[in-house]
């Protein structure tokens, strides 16, 4: 059983994030009084698997929570904050990229944003490695997050609005666009009736060194050793997929020119 | 010490893989007879850490050995070929695009193509799950050269020409383009003075998560969400980096695609 520890929490979403963030809040004896999603359905499911109320209406939000943690789309925050009724705790975002400043019709705003990537299927994420990064619109409320924040993780990090957004931009490309590589690789193995587990060792081996040097440092591969042959030979390969060919060009010339 | 199993080895190249093929060969009780390299200095000081001679000629290649390791940049290796002399044992290139054809002048030929990245600096390479991509000129010699490949590795996997030149464009995609995604998701965090460690625990759980699911069920992030609002502002982030903004544009481009 977790230690009660007397503080409640609303989610507002119940996509991954709010999943992930309800279960862990739970998990550290923070009561979830309630889950809000537009969508009757994922508002009751998320609702059901922490046991607790749900609502699909702004207006009947509880407002009476020490927490509120606004896990939606970019784009809905706005809309959301303005049908949002006064409350008494901390309302918080947890976008990398939307400022504190979206947040300021609350007496007590914060961000909340959790680098890492969420999918509702995994069990159950573990946020002790996650870096939270955290912002606030006074000291004290900094500092209340920030002891919230350490009952999940291990690894905080204060980071202003404009190192925020950075952050968030670098996880793209370190993690989303890494990630879309990884897709294509599998879809070209594919096609020869490969296998893309035959990546793994590979992966994990690129991974290992970027922690032990600099990835500028470990960067190899044809782009690198200005290998023409090999990268005239993969542009054959991608004729009929224009689009690959244009990243494969790109990221090459990149490579090339540092 | 390692088991003698009568077997002789000569390295053509002084390169990453060769430094660590002859170190993962002499591990296993094959003796590297010689190190070819044309320069001087790389020759002489992998010889030295091996143990071994070194030559700088082409025409003083020992001919009597098992193995040829031809470890050069696939647009060095016609040139080489040319130049080799005749030789007794079995000449193999580790590159992942050219044909084995490139080596029909020799009576024996193989590929050896290991599926992994390669950095002198790192001490030592474990083989044993690196794959290892095995071609050969007739079965006998496949057979061979198999026997010898599963002494170094668990990981053989066959491929013809087609297919290899396949696994090494995916290993491109997955390997080296996303070291230089994370590459510049450091230089990006550097300016605003953070740490790249910071995306550590994200892109581990990137890994994880498609040996778990596949990339595409695997695929988060603003683009995969649809999330206009994030992508406008990270753009708006790279507009003084055109080329990083048009990586970001293209991989977006594809994600929404899907």
């Amino acid at each position: 059983m977790a230690p009660k520890i007397n503080k409640t929490a609303v989610l507002i979403g119940a996509g991954n994030l709010a999943t992930h963030l309800g279960k862990a809040l739970q998990a550290k004896g923070i009561e979830i009084l309630q889950v809000y999603s537009r969508t009757e359905h994922s508002a009751s499911s998320l609702a059901e698997s922490l046991n607790t109320q749900f609502t699909t209406s702004l207006n009947n939000v509880n407002p009476n929570a020490d927490y509120y943690f606004v896990c939606v789309k970019d784009d809905a925050i706005a809309e959301i904050v303005e049908a949002m009724p006064e409350v008494k705790g901390i309302v918080m975002h947890t976008s990398g990229s939307i400022e504190i400043d979206a947040l300021q019709k609350f007496e007590k705003s914060a961000v909340f944003y959790p680098l890492q990537t969420f999918s509702k299927n995994k069990e159950y994420l573990n946020f002790e490695a996650v870096p939270l990064c955290l912002e606030a619109n006074s000291d004290i409320i900094f500092n209340e997050v920030k002891q919230l924040a350490c009952l999940l993780s291990s690894n905080i990090q204060q980071a202003n609005s404009k190192q925020r957004k950075t952050i968030h931009l670098a996880a793209v490309f370190a993690c989303n666009f890494s990630n879309q590589l990884f897709a294509i690789a599998a879809s070209l193995l594919k096609e020869q009736n490969l296998n893309f587990s035959l990546l793994y060792p590979l992966i994990d081996e690129t991974v290992a060194k970027i922690k032990t040097v600099s990835p500028d440092e470990a960067q190899t591969g044809p782009a690198k050793r200005k290998d023409f042959i090999s990268m005239e030979k993969h542009l054959e390969l991608l004729k009929e997929k224009p689009q690959l060919a244009e990243i494969y060009k790109l990221l090459s010339e990149i490579i090339m020119k540092k």
